[in-house]
């Protein structure tokens, strides 16, 4: 597991005590919590031909590329859990995703995904085109550049406010594991 | 007024004809439309020390740096709409913020902003500190991290699906105007 930091980080604002990363500014800012939970909830758990897992390794990859240490921990447990606790082929995506084992759509979607998360600008028609020859759809192509979107937000909220990152593996499986079963919609407590 | 394209773009996918950059993203996808739209509301707009043509400001301010020229524009105008139409001081704003006829406190948060758009982990302690002996309150921090976190996904989703971008200038002053009068919550049709 990489760590971008293994000391705890004292946040610039005053957040609730004994909250990690997101999940202090949502508490802080329940105004601004439920859209964004909401969002999470339908990108990555709504009806949708691409299954949970494929949308958390999407979400997990660029969390990873951003060098956002709790969202990537986080997501990358939720993936894992989607997909059978396979932790292997989560970081599989995570360190060279051309050359992981999973589906051709996926990988197209993924190379979208890294395009969009430094600039959408850089997504070209020939990107486009192969996610389309290797069976994606409108909809599915549409979810990853917001997927992309969403955790360029999503990694900056949760270190511009310099949350508190957890260091322990296990506390993120347990995220993970209520993330996938339990979803985004209500705090976790 | 400047403009990264000038040519109008083919949108990467079937997007509703006729509509012009984020609403097309919105009327193709209204699951994801609704969260969106919620949280634009809320930051821009909802109760806030900080008036709705600061936050507009901030809005533009990251819009123009990550060179995204339909969410530049049209923000622009809604900041002007809120300003009594002083366009001049939006642009001073954009073009060199530190120079600008604004407050020491919104120039400390433009600062932050500045920051959060290229990489949340560069807010220093002493961004924050200098955003508080200028007389921000923790929630208006918050709220300056979470414009220009919601911003970078904003600008990545209109670029990375290149939806369509009008070249009229009087098109995005009707709809800055629509913006600050009318809000994000429903479709503007």
């Amino acid at each position: 597991m990489r760590r971008s930091s293994i000391l705890p980080r004292m946040p610039h604002i005053d957040l609730p005590p004994g909250l990690p990363g997101i999940t202090a500014g949502f508490a802080f800012r329940p105004e601004t919590a439920a859209p964004m939970r909401a969002l999470a909830e339908v990108l990555l758990r709504g009806p949708n031909t691409l299954t949970s897992g494929e949308r958390e390794l999407i979400a997990t990859f660029v969390s990873s590329e951003n060098n956002c240490s709790f969202c990537r921990d986080s997501h990358r447990a939720a993936a894992a859990h989607h997909l059978d606790g396979n932790y292997d082929l989560v970081d599989a995506v995570r360190h060279d995703f051309v050359a992981a084992p999973v589906s051709d759509k996926l990988k197209a979607l993924l190379a979208i995904a890294a395009k969009v998360r430094q600039d959408g600008k850089l997504v070209a028609r020939a990107d486009i085109e192969r996610a389309r020859a290797s069976g994606a759809t409108d909809i599915e192509i549409h979810d990853t550049v917001l997927i992309a979107a969403a955790f360029s937000m999503f990694n900056r909220y949760v270190d511009g406010l310099a949350t508190v990152t957890p260091t322990d593996e296990a506390v993120y499986d347990e995220m993970g594991r209520r993330m996938a079963a339990d979803g985004y919609l209500r705090p976790r407590t």
